[in-house]
Formats: structure tokens, sequence, C-alpha cells
């Protein structure tokens, strides 16, 4: 019964809607944003998934064009005129996505501009620090997780991986809509920031001792070095998730999001 | 300089050991163990990378053979002459690795054998429950997670992905070592488990209000639908982690994470 009303619902967008043909030169533009080096030379990155692509709508992002297959025509064509929407086909979907299992909608997104933050924003809140994360997978949790716990500002050393890498837009499931990622010389930066700081490190205090505050900066270190010594002045507070047991280390994305729980659980008592 | 070492040692282990050339049955029969079927049928599985076999080989779990290749044959020959190893080429090993890069160093284990844990193991402790995970990467995180808190036992649904699985025992980083997994009927096995039960779930009481004794079962969802509505016996304590910010979920080896470390937070006062 579903394959049957889904064929429906193609053939009765063919009849309203047309499918659009990419040029030769649009598939490769499109694909060339899979890249950092296109991403960056026309500000723009890839989202995919209607859900991804209804929280940038939402959000203050500009949306550059919508490339949508027949099953999403209802839904795309009732957007604002404002957005640039084509309609495509199934074969050149996959052409210009991604994912392994392309999710039939695809758009193109400006980056935001903004690449040092302004310090009013970071006031009285609890903001992310990386240094030097590799890999997509765990910055797309941490930014996630990151919504989750309402922190709406991630400040990255400039060799932590893009947040508008496709894997990682991906792995953030909507949530880079809501989350500020910035990309600066941290050496520099962090130094200046006159907020507590706070480093997850080995050797440190443990973090169900630590009184965090209602503000300040979480530090989260390399998947392999943890933070560099660089970056811990002698302000900066070192703490530690306690070892139980026996792992060798605790994933970076599983600890932020304790680091991230154990902040939040203190500050909802102010 | 690090290259002609190297280069020097492959030299060196080549004059005192000779390379077997794996047989096209036994590259059959290892490539095989990469399918859950094969793997249970001969009731082996693989691990990869020099971290991971060593602590398999300190642990209770039986090591079939090592396949190792030159960089490794100084270390490896050492082991006690119990383990069988076979010297092989760079080639062989990539035909048997499951990984797109190879560690230089493969094993295989045999599969521990209980299928339900002892009761008694479980006293006095937290374990945890999994029902229905899917995604390897997930798994191997949430073992992982386990050995770093303590946690000794994870009992999981029958169609959660299994254990020996190479992406999770990869993605366990030799935590598999330290943590027993066990399959069985849930539905049938939880209702008569006589410890206390935490389902993490949403519209629960929130995990900081939670009084987490010093033993019980924390019962983890499928990453789409939750804890299944059939597991939610009345004796079960729906727990949640508050939302402050706008995600739609959270991951569920990042809410594992959170709730390992809250429930070891209230029993180190014990």
């Amino acid at each position: 019964m579903r394959k049957i009303a889904a064929k429906a619902l193609i053939l009765q967008t063919k009849l309203l809607f047309s499918e659009e043909m990419l040029s030769k030169s649009q598939l490769h533009f499109l694909r060339s944003l899979h890249l950092k080096k296109f991403r960056k030379e026309h500000q723009l990155f890839i989202a995919e998934g209607i859900k991804s692509i209804t929280e940038f709508i939402r959000s203050s992002y500009a949306i550059e064009t919508i490339y949508y297959t027949p099953p999403f025509a209802v839904q795309i064509e009732k957007l604002s005129p404002k957005i640039n929407k084509s309609l495509i086909d199934e074969t050149d979907l996959q052409k210009i996505s991604a994912l392994k299992t392309p999710q039939g909608i695809l758009a193109t997104i400006k980056m935001p501009i903004s690449e040092v933050p302004d310090m009013t924003l970071l006031q009285n809140k609890f903001s992310i620090v990386l240094d030097n994360i590799q890999d997509p997978g765990n910055m797309g949790t941490i930014i996630r997780t990151a919504d989750w716990f309402g922190i709406h500002q991630i400040i990255c050393s400039n060799d932590t991986v893009e947040a508008y890498n496709p894997k990682v837009v991906q792995a953030t499931m909507g949530s880079l809509a809501h989350v500020a990622v910035y990309y600066l010389d941290l050496d520099r930066w962090l130094p200046e920031a006159d907020m507590p700081q706070y480093a997850a490190m080995l050797g440190g205090r443990s973090i169900y001792d630590t009184p965090f505050g209602t503000s300040g900066l979480l530090i989260m270190g390399n998947e392999g070095h943890g933070v560099r010594a660089q970056l811990l002045t002698k302000d900066v507070q070192h703490v530690t998730i306690p070892k139980f047991g026996e792992a060798e280390s605790l994933n970076v994305a599983q600890a932020t999001a304790i680091f991230c729980s154990e902040i939040k659980r203190n500050t909802r008592n102010f």
C-alpha cells in the first residue's frame, strides 16, 4: 500500500512539477563542496536529509538552494518563494550526495561569517573549547550534545576538523543549526579570554568535586594527545572524570557529554 | 631514521623467522569470520591491533592464533609457546583484515560460552542492559565506557548488534577483554531479574534527582525507538537526562556515558 501511495505521489508531482537535469558543471560544482578547499572558496556547505535541512531553514543560516527528489516535492514547494528550489531525479541526487545512503534531499547553505566570537556572547554561560579534535563523528556528536545541554558556542583550534565537513554535519543530526562554531588561534585567544577555564585531563581534580560556576570555558583535547600543554596556563583548572575500571581512556565525545551534564547539574541550582 | 630502523627490523626478522603463506582455504576461513554466521559456527572472532590483542592475551579469553607481520615479530615471539603464532606478510594480512587501515596484527579468539549471566555476578553492583542497540560504533563505545566506569557485565537483547562484530571489537579499544557481554531473551529475563531497574527514557525522573543505590540494572534502548514498552514493567524506574537546549535526542552512547558517571557519582559515597 505504501509503495503504491509513494508511486502515486511521484506521478502526481511529475505532473505538477518538472524535474531539472543538473548540468555537468552544476554536478561538478556541488560535488566540489564535499571538499574543504572548495567549501572555503565558495563559502557554502552541504546539509542532507529533511530533518537537518528543516532545522537550518528555521535558523539564522541562509539557504542557497534546496535540491529535492519527487517524494519531497509537496513539502518543499510550500516553503517561502525566497528559497531557491530545484527538483531533481534520484540519479542526480546520488551524484551530489556525500552519504552512502542519500536521503532524497540536499541543500547548499551559506557559511556564517563570524570567525571570532563576540565575548559578550560568552558571558554568564558555559561554552566549549576544542583543541585539535580530528574525528568527524566525534565532532558531530559533540555539537549534538552541546545542543542538548543548551551550550550554543563552540570555539575550535584552527586544526580541529571543520564543522561543515559533510560527515560532521550529518552526525550533528540538525544541531549544527543551533550551535555556533568558531575557528581561531587558540594559543592567542584562550589566555585572553577572561573567564574561568576548565581543561578535561588525567590527573586533575575529580569532576564530582569541582564546583563549576555558572559560566566558563570547558576545554576538550585531541583524541590521542589531550589538551596541548601550551593552553594550560596557570589559571586553567585541571578536571578529571575518575576511572573505576581498566579502559585506557574515555572517548572525547563521551567525556564531553559527561562534562556538559556535570556542568548543568551544577548550574541548575543557581 | 625511523624508516631505516623499521626496515632493518624487518630484514632482521626475515632472517630469524620465515613468513608463512596463508593457503586459499585459510584465507577463506579467516575472511568468513567477518560474518556473524561463520563466527557463530566456528565460535571464533577477530581482534586487530597490538593494543587490543594484548588486552585479550591478559584476559581470560582463549587466543586461537595470532597472525602478525614482521614489525611485530620480536614482541610476539616472546609470548607463551602455548599460543599459536603465524608470521605472515602484509599482503595476506590485508586480505584477512576487516579494517580499512589494517594494523599489522590480527588474532582469532574463542568466543566465551556463557549465554546467561550467573545472577550472583550481578549482585552488589551495577550492570548495563541493552535493548536492540544497532550501531556497531555505539555498541563498541558503550563497552569501552562501561570498562572505564568498572561495569563488567552487559546483558543484551538477542537483536542487539553482536559484540564480536569486527567494527564493535575495534571500537571497544581493547575493553571487550574486560567486559562480559551476554545475549538473551530480555522479555523473559528482565522481569525475573530481582534487582532495582532504571530505564533511560524521556519523561522520567531527572537523573540528577534519582538516588541510584549501589546495585541495579541500567536499561538503555534502541537508537530510534528507545526501550521497548514490554520491558517497562511496573517496578522499572523511568529516568531522564534533562534537556536544556534544542537537540531532538541525545546519542545512546552519550546517554550511557552520562548515566554511568551519575551512577558512580552516587555509589562512591557509600
